[in-house]
């Protein structure tokens, strides 16, 4: 199991506060350390960020990663357009995908989704409930009903996006908002969970409820058969005799 | 537009307060005035409820309605399997169906879902916010957002349905929990929606917003073509010089 | 792997053929032994018929059963409604279920699909082709695209049921009949599918690729979790300091 | 109802046969009289080639569009992003999309569905039946079962399509291949139908059932309510006493 976090790295890079009193080494850091500590030896966790050439997510590192993990918030916009393309058709190839928090709107999610990804949000400080509503979900194993989240930024509804395969959590917030948390999708041989809890300002990527969601959804995105994407083939007539599979393309 | 309000009438017909508080003649009474109020005179409403021979859902009576809407809470194993059975084929064939509050559990529900139905609730006397999670959709046409209901009963999650064509709208309650309050399905040529705000022991059906919802309801499930359960047919060997359509059965 | 093949048994027991030319010890006989081969000793295979008590389907056999198969054919209204019940609560709390071939009309399918499970249909020997359209679904991995079956009988659209989870398997027929051939479904926490090719008057059952197909159907509905089937629970109000998840029911 | 018909028109411009022999006027000429031909005096049809300015979409052409054909083959990756982003916008926004042909590996159903669109294909002049799969869609409202189309390319599965709202049709062919030839999709406020029969070098648009199932997706497609993208929208603390719904941006 081989996964990388990704980050935007603006807050925590310009030592915004609070940004840094809680992710002083960036949140990439403390989200690959809960992953560690959950998934063991068995998964090599390794982090990227924006400012590194080709965003940190070069053909190369998308070709060793079997689950990515994409956090982002302030310059969705200033991501490189080939980069995007790149994560997309690995997406498409098999590549787990987790989206987390302003993620909703970043230009991956926006591409596999085919939606806007808007919704309404204000910034107060709320405790936010993250209820189960698929207990059967790996995703949701173990996990607390509710996770209880002390300060956190609001999300509400209307979240613009399709029709999810899975709802699988769903949050209330002191000031009277719900919306759907987490909600998985497919496309092509890819797994892909958005998942809203976290933001720079609170500490919730400390909670170890949010770092077994993480770990469960990692396990989940993990890719469990062969890679590869399907390109539009030319087949030749169909002979009883001799049908067989065409092969997939090797993967990015 | 031809509409029957079914009401299990088992509060109401008891005398039991706060029920007769509210709904002295009845929850199908205040459902049904809502309807025609805003329905106008292409509608016809009527209601119908448990005590009456066959329910007051005799095959007749299903025939002539394009769009039933089911109120139970505490009777619901009591209710004829034989009238279950006729409420399902109508609406594989066509009718619409609104299943409100208590219902999740009701025997026609659990028939066309598959499901169990199950929630978590407790009644407390909560204020609970409906919040439109689908802004396109019809049966959202108009409505506030969120919808306020000052006193309401509890339900949360995880609500065991199969993932539902449209989420329409996502409820928060003030003690903390979150629900899908109103969702949608197809089955056969009918349309169902269930949508849980409204109880025996609060005035919510009079609030003009849940009338509304309502009324959206029955229009979008309101069928707009041909009635008719298809039947496992048997078919002619293929011949391009002749090949139609096998007709569909009457309905019932 | 706990698995139980059923088999309604009834062109078998009467000797009918060609039905005892191609299974003289029953279908049941015939998709117990591939699946043995297949799944090896971490499997434990048995099989249970309509005439014995209960329908062989006790709550004892139910409760250690983690996949069921059921194929049945001319019967379907004499199956105990009982043994309907115990069967769609044991897939509501976890245990997987196969249907197949005829039985897309049986009341354990239609009870937890919520539709007729009507199609269209013809017995002419046709040529089928089995094709894979959801390529990275676990149930398709390692079968050949098309599986060609050289004589069966014809199903064709429309195909009464909800939109499924998944469609895995289209398939065509020499005649000119298309045809959802591989459909998939969750309720509460089983897995559920549909898969047409299979019929007592051809050897269908005795092609490796059917056998690989039912194989990784069985892996594939496995529990991976927790059994038991979650009730309507009341819940004591939400208090942050002390929220836990409530008990599941324990399964049949 | 206000339509546009847009063709790539790179076979027809240049003189190709057969292209010219069916369409010597275009693809689009023909399906905008189809179109006009059933939708009578209600519908103004008008049509857009990828040669003109800004390929015949700028803004206020789309702004003027409830519903937009796309038929496109051999040119989509010339397709300017802006208009490729520009209709997008307008989809998310409520403007219908139907998608023809060769457009499964377009720009813009690429963009909103975030799937690849790959199949397999081959040109033979196959026979190609074209079967309902939801009687009960409005799109399949008259049409016979099944369209026989005498010439045609084949397309085959695996299509590689997220899970679509609706199987409207599945098509099979003379040499074997089926495939799922009619599905819907929503995003935003936009309704989508992609529609494989048709082709330059058949005379398939001529064909009055392919007409009607085109003028029957343009009813379906047309928005029934306000025109708008929602926006990420940052919303004031809930205040039971003012609470109310944040305005839509208007359309494109």
């Amino acid at each position: 199991m081989r996964v990388t976090v990704w980050n935007e790295n603006f807050h925590e890079s310009r030592g915004e506060e609070p940004a840094v009193r809680w992710y002083p080494a960036g949140i990439h850091a403390v989200i690959a350390e809960a992953l560690e500590a959950r998934l063991g030896p068995t998964a090599e966790v390794r982090t990227a960020t924006m400012e590194q050439p080709e965003h940190g997510l070069s053909a190369e590192v998308l070709g060793q990663t079997d689950v990515l993990l994409w956090w982002a918030h302030m310059r969705h916009h200033e991501v490189d357009d080939q980069v995007v393309a790149r994560v997309v058709d690995a997406v498409h190839g098999g590549m787990g995908l987790l989206l987390l928090h302003s993620a909703h709107i970043s230009k991956p999610f926006r591409a596999l989704i085919g939606s806007t990804g808007a919704l309404e949000w204000r910034n107060d400080g709320d405790r936010e409930l993250v209820w189960t509503a698929s207990p059967a979900h790996p995703i949701a194993a173990g996990i607390p009903h509710p996770i209880v989240i002390d300060d956190q930024e609001v999300y509400g509804e209307p979240f613009d996006i399709p029709a999810p395969d899975d709802v699988v959590f769903i949050s209330s917030f002191s000031g009277g908002e719900a919306f759907r948390s987490g909600v998985t999708f497919r496309r092509g041989r890819g797994r892909i969970f958005y998942f809203s809890p976290g933001d720079q300002d609170y500490p919730v990527y400390h909670q170890p409820e949010i770092g077994d969601v993480l770990a469960n959804a990692v396990r989940w995105a993990t890719p469990d058969g062969a890679r590869g994407v399907r390109e539009s083939a030319h087949r030749r007539p169909v002979d009883s005799s001799a049908l067989d599979r065409p092969s997939d393309r090797t993967a990015p």
